[in-house]
């Protein structure tokens, strides 16, 4: 034990144990810690002693994720799994995921510590791979554990070459054997996750908590633009036909059609190609990220988006061309672990109604759903809602109240099911 | 001789050269010929050759540009000049700069089989640099063929990170004594260059050859756009400063301005930055290239696109800044020298009014202007004026009047000043 028992609060406690896996990273004064990498090691170690100081039996799963359980009034019971995820992005903040999986922690502890006959086993979850910053591909560990263990993610490759087999090797792990992370629905009652918000609305409501009402639908998108290069000087305005304005008009537009339709709608990318200073641009190739509330407002917003890019291309000359590379439908949280969260955040705001947010960001949730209810609790972040970055900010308070919330929600849920 | 006299028309013996330069090139498949390279010292050896076969007597210069001369009616006359450049841009076409040289050698060799007395000495140039291709810095050759030479220019680096002076040294140069290039005013009665239009206007008006005006007016340009990094879930729309959307904008006002204008602007680049999917964008980078028939012209296009552009960013809480990197300006052909062009067009094609065109793109003569009056012809290429691309093309029949229309223009140059 690194800090004595007592010596801090609970909240004090979670947030010293988020300094600690600060500093579990591959950079120098940065933080980044990715899937099956030695600091993932590092960390799954650390925090699974945490998991035992809580009276949790430990184990790390066929995919690297790593889980304590303790059991309910009878062993074998169905588990109400807490957490949220261990891997981080590149320059990461240091809550984003952490603190979900140190407050389900801390929730495990005060009910072992009160001796809490529950209804159903709580397990704590570690996710190993939500960010997808090593191999590109999100939610690898919340994906197995759901038992949607796609084998071609074996064949990912990172950065310098290597695959997500040899990277599995490597760690330690069976590197045909990720899909025995999967669980069986009847193992599980349901998810909940705690998570800093990564948005600025609870900052601007001046209210440190939230319950999550989906988790959003998003779909992402590489779009071509294709014309005809040729010289800036030699290719007069009436034979032109520059990808580059078209995907420019087309950019304009996303954000007036997403704007007035409460999708939100970013281009993060743009190339015009060959790329000189000299060459109209034979080709623009830009990125989309989408996100809705749910599916159907997503929807509405591309085909709007596509109709006026073909609309755009058609008056220019161009060729328009869609490679979807993402979606995924509006995860819907469910209503009784709603229900539950609202009481907890009601219990330490008392008299005033629980803010309700559809989550913007995506979270292992989407995961679990596949096999299991689920539900998340927003904390407040500061700085604007700024995350994925060192800037990424929590108060001491809110996670104080946080915590005392999401114990409340689980023992909601347990009495539900009494 | 590769070539029997006589066994070639002067037209087929130039189409036959630009085709043996064409293949002194660096790259398998493709041609490109840069600055002090191998292939520079390659066409310099051969093309020499050419020009001694045509009676001219033959120097490398301080620079490397390649000149032949034969003296006029007494010996040390002010040089009339013809020519344009050797080198090339990247997988380049066969006739950009060359097809100038070598109609300027067929020029001079019927001036000498005609045992013409010439009230001037004659020269042929071949320029060493024009592109910048290796360096950078394009006009090399005739900057310092013009008293222009810029010392800084040693230290400009090639991709392998060998320096100019480097090169010059391996190319066999004094790689301090570029200086020694230049030519003073009185050694010079002036500068004519053939060069094919790298445009469509000839094409489309259904004629071989046009006068050119004047040489466009041009300045390069990099802006940025500034706002605020911010994740696409996370940062509503009323909290965005997406710096890609308002870049964007902007694109599509420079068209829009430009074309009203009768200038050109051409963005070729663009990125955004960090450039993550689902990153609103912080920064957004792109290029301008603005090319007019003056430089009034230019700079009116400028100061309303600098307007619109202020006016986006302010109202969309961005920043702009601008570094303008190259500027020319509008290079005006001699009077006289168009009226000679024009006699030999018309000679031609008797019975039709010359056609006059602007170059949008730079030449030689814009840094040759600074010591002599210039002036230029403009010879008809095919696939709607595709340049800077193994697609150029020109007509043998084109070549043929351009030769006659080129020896005429000299031949009218000299008759106005016996």
């Amino acid at each position: 034990m690194t800090v004595a028992a007592g010596a801090l609060s609970g909240a004090e406690r979670v947030l010293d144990r988020c300094e600690q896996l600060g500093r579990i990273t591959s950079l120098d004064g940065a933080l980044e810690r990715t899937y099956l990498s030695a600091e993932h090691a590092s960390a799954n170690a650390v925090v699974g002693e945490w998991m035992r100081e809580a009276g949790l039996e430990v184990r790390q799963d066929a995919a690297g994720n790593l889980l304590g359980r303790r059991e309910g009034r009878a062993p074998g019971l169905p588990a109400l799994v807490l957490g949220s995820h261990l891997d981080t992005v590149t320059d990461a903040g240091k809550y984003d995921g952490m603190l979900g999986v140190l407050l389900g922690i801390e929730v495990a502890d005060r009910l072992r510590a009160d001796g809490a006959e529950l209804p159903f086993a709580l397990e704590v979850v570690g996710f190993s791979d939500e960010e997808g910053t090593r191999f590109g591909n999100a939610l690898s560990g919340s994906r197995a554990f759901a038992g949607q263990w796609d084998e071609s993610r074996y064949d990912l490759v990172d950065r310098k070459g290597m695959s997500l087999r040899e990277a599995a090797v490597q760690f330690g792990l069976d590197p045909d054997g990720f899909g025995a992370a999967g669980r069986r629905p009847e193992e599980l009652i349901g998810y909940l996750e705690a998570h800093i918000e990564q948005g600025p609305q609870l900052e601007d409501q001046d209210r440190p908590l939230a319950v999550v009402s989906s988790i959003a639908a998003a779909r992402r998108l590489a779009l071509t633009v294709t014309g005809r290069a040729g010289h800036a000087g030699g290719t007069p305005y009436d034979r032109r036909r520059d990808a580059l304005v078209g995907a420019a008009e087309i950019v304009v537009e996303i954000e007036r059609i997403c704007r007035a339709g409460g999708t939100i709608g970013t281009v993060g990318r743009i190339r015009a190609f060959p790329g000189g200073v000299n060459v109209v641009p034979g080709v623009a190739r830009f990125s989309l990220d989408l996100r809705a509330a749910s599916d159907e407002e997503r929807d509405r917003a591309w085909d709007q988006i596509d109709a006026v890019a073909r609309e755009v291309c058609e008056r220019r000359g161009l060729t328009w061309s869609v490679d979807e590379f993402y979606r995924a439908d509006a995860v819907h949280c469910d209503p009784d672990f709603m229900t539950a969260i609202s009481a907890g955040v009601t219990a330490v705001d008392p008299g005033n109604e629980a803010p309700v947010l559809w989550s913007r960001a995506g979270h292992d949730g989407m995961a679990v759903a596949a096999i299991a209810p689920v539900a998340m609790l927003f904390v407040r972040c500061g700085n604007e809602g700024v995350s994925h970055s060192p800037e990424e900010t929590v108060r001491a308070d809110d996670v104080a109240v946080a915590l005392d919330a999401f114990e409340h929600a689980v023992r909601a849920v347990a009495a539900s099911r009494r």
